[in-house]
């Protein structure tokens, strides 16, 4: 009897801390194995690399990232700052009188303007542990001088073949509205009329015209933003996509389906399927030559423990 | 007479400052024009870049980059230091409980770890002036707060044709001595024996064995370095190369072959011809497999009005 | 029975977790009230400054603080970089032909040189939460933007009696042993012998002669401190004083007189009793002269959030 | 005839130059020796601290510096930037759980909020070079990462007499209008009405009721600001004082006396003269309580190299 009691307390203290966990299921081990650091990352094969390269047959570059400079549009309180180191910083010196310059740098980078969202960026708390990627924990793998797991170190480079969707030109608008969500249906339908497909191992961009409001109106640009649903991204994640991006600050629709849930997507994408994001595109140029595959590379930096990486990403048809 | 007396003063103090110039001839206007802010980079042509995109058969990717971290070779005073923002960085919020991580990055990026020297990096002081590529003036193009000409979100992406020369394989050791001067018969001679040429618009990489150092003897790392000699650059420029890397932090060897101009292959390359420089390379995977000709890929940050980017190079064969 | 069951074992989770706290007291709400932020700052009373006041008879000043510099003995992984904006950083600009300089600062300020401990930098951790002094939670006040209680901003200026402990000269030595633990009876054979007390409100600085390491050995300085040991502390602690410094970076014996509870002083004082720690201190000159009591002057930079300041105090007799 | 002729040439280029030099006198050597480089700190005796001293007799301090953060009014592109390093930063460790908290500060130290301008801090270009206190030339003594001369470092603690100017209780109103240039009459008419008087060695602050605006309305703030005009800046260093200090964010009138000569006041001051200069107080207090003469105590940071200081300056009478 009083075994069953204890039991019965135990389940009952359980089940409430179960009740923490924000979704039914656990999403580790990784399919890539308990170990498995790159997530997504692995659909690229030689073969994939392949099937990109195929697509380059103008030698047509298109640059993807945004300047980086102090007054871009960034979230909360994060800064950018750049400062030249003297002009020149050295010299001259010698007979042949060489000046040099450097600059330094302080910013949140990784998480300022074009970003690329590592494995070690967003995770979620359960039972008072900070779930990420592949079930590692943050109390284990985290430290002030950087993480020791999901480093953005490991991604290692991303060549594959890119799809742009074009949501905007498919719903005959400039700019989506400012808090629109792309449904599955959007997509297909997008697909259809670009008459292209996603595979797996793909880079999906979305082009929401939402970038057209950076630099012009950084305020309205980081109030909300139109993109995918929770739905469309699980969508996305189905077909074994390796990355999404958009010419936003976050890719997924703010505040998107369910207010109580903002940022989910992040979770579906990269906490749970190891699936990148690349947040803060130019995606105007692509859209404007009606680009809708490409071959895409992105290499992130090895910043040691980092949880994200700056970039330029291009395209290349 | 008078007049006459007053001009031959003037003269005497022109050619007195000429007698500062550190070499006879003026390098501007570029070839791509007195406005070009992109120098060797117009090398890349879409035909360059099918060209490069031939080479990828196998779908094999070779990271150049170096990991960035605290420890690793720092030039002078450098500094890098990444700190992460808490652990988490923010939350948990919402039903999902979502948390996210973040970082803060500080240091002199673009000139710390693998590093792309932009064109205004290097210049020469003359009369007073400090004259960079294209003969843009500093005093006319530096603010403190960043370069509003020459900055490094100028360049676009470099994708082309990489060489690598094993000049350590060619002259037998795993590592040239400390202070080893690559010579243009060097050059020759492991062209010859890797059986590749070398092209308009090629990127070249020199594997010197010095990168073996690296987090293992970073002061010996620092101290000195092997390297193509001023004769050897001049060379290579002649070649129309875009840009020269290594495994080493400086490419060129230092003190090289005048000591009293030390650093002045820098001067060569970005300042007089708008080539560009690769440094802190590693090139062990790529030396170790035999690979000599390849598609080259980087794409600088578009850091606004800085000097130099941070990198992760990708060669694909 | 039933209830009795599971009382008991609510009860021996409870003492379960009660077991993980460090020691068997609770040591909040703060003497000075539940919502008290300034601790032993509060001793300085109107009183006390006017007496420190009266220790001022030659108007001779000693300036405590180091010199803040890249190459200073720095603790793990901190940082210190200065950088001059340009030379100069604006200018000339108008008839008068004005140029500014200024620089730019990075570094784990309020931990690196000379440092002022404030009361949000050490806590607990207990059953999960990390508490802090007066029983605050790091849970509720800590932010990554800096701590909404406990910041340094809150302390306001320590004007008061200074007493500074030549232990060294009382051992008969230059410098203490490396891990040397200073005792009560050292203490009072140095009080007697400098016939001097200790009173409610001082501030009481240790010379242990480690300062001498500073710059010169900056490996040696970091590696272990002589210094007051765990029960010096809490006597210095019952005598009501408002902060401890000394000549080394971290005023107490490290490792201390119990290896498994390294920098459990600093619990003592700031955690438990909101006594302030001031480290990393020039003491020379002070003993140098035979300056055990004076005016004492810190005042904290009101960096909102932060749990330490950086420093130059002073000694005025 | 040749001889005269050059020499007339050498002459004429020679008066051109000095056409550009903006005043007429050279304001070098020091009156404190051609080394010095502590300027009007020299003013600081034993006697002058005693003085000051005696002024404390209630035993009562007031803060005059502001709170540093994110938001507060910045200059330019300056910023300021306070991030926790982790929640806790460190720990828990040992069988003490001790947890550390430190954060990471970078920004314009020393020149963003209250701050404190040094020697190296404003210069006058004359003739090609930029010439600071004592006449010591930029060329000479900057370097990227710091001043080898007239570094704040230098200066020591500032304990000294000090002296309320509430210009805007004089003229009746409780903020001085934008662009007020207090005059000597001003000054005159405050000191008779407050019945003080300025003496060598002084601290003069200025209340103009404009630091009402900090952090209500910043934009307004930094605009422009009320302040002494160049007039009244050269009678106050006539009188031998160390330092002006004022709620605004220059302390002279912006623009001033003369539009083409705007922040001419701080050449007279620091650059000519080696008084120093303290900007962005909060001196309400100070004036509510009608405290018009005190100690007067502000210790700079030793940085080393540094133009300028964050601080915290105390009153106290």
């Amino acid at each position: 009897m009083k075994l069953f009691t204890a039991i019965s307390l135990i389940f009952i203290l359980t089940l409430n801390c179960m009740a923490q966990i924000p979704n039914d299921s656990i999403w580790w081990p990784s399919k890539w194995g308990s170990e498995d650091q790159r997530g997504a990352a692995n659909y690229i094969t030689p073969e994939k690399i392949l099937e990109a390269t195929s697509l380059i047959k103008k030698g047509q570059v298109y640059e993807l990232g945004r300047v980086y400079e102090q007054d871009m549009p960034l979230l909360g309180s994060r800064h950018y700052k750049l400062t030249l180191k003297g002009l020149p910083s050295s010299g001259p010196t010698g007979d042949h009188q060489v000046v040099y310059n450097s600059e330094l740098i302080s910013g949140e980078l990784g998480q300022v303007g074009t970003q690329f969202d590592g494995l070690g960026h967003v995770g979620t708390h359960v039972n008072g542990e900070n779930i990420f990627y592949n079930g590692f924990k943050l109390s284990e793998f985290g430290t002030t001088e950087g993480l020791t797991k999901l480093g953005i170190e490991n991604v290692g480079a991303i060549f594959t073949r890119g799809v742009l969707l074009d949501i905007a030109k498919y719903k005959n608008v400039k700019q989506l509205d400012s808090t629109y969500i792309i449904s599955v249906a959007d997509i297909e339908g997008t697909l259809t009329k670009q008459n292209v497909k996603i595979t797996e191992g793909d880079v999906v961009l979305f082009h929401t015209g939402w970038g057209q409001l950076w630099m012009r109106d950084n305020e309205k640009y980081g109030r909300s933003e139109p993109g995918p649903g929770i739905t469309a991204i699980k969508w996305l994640i189905e077909k074994g996509i390796v990355m999404t991006g958009a010419d936003n600050w976050g890719v997924e629709a703010i505040p998107g389906e369910d207010p109580n849930r903002i940022g989910e997507g992040h979770q579906w994408l990269m906490n749970r399927n190891g699936v990148y994001n690349l947040e803060n595109l130019d995606l105007s140029s692509l859209a404007a030559d009606n680009v809708y595959e490409f071959a895409f590379i992105f290499v992130p930096l090895k910043l040691k423990g980092a949880t994200g990486s700056p970039g330029n990403p291009i395209a290349i048809r």
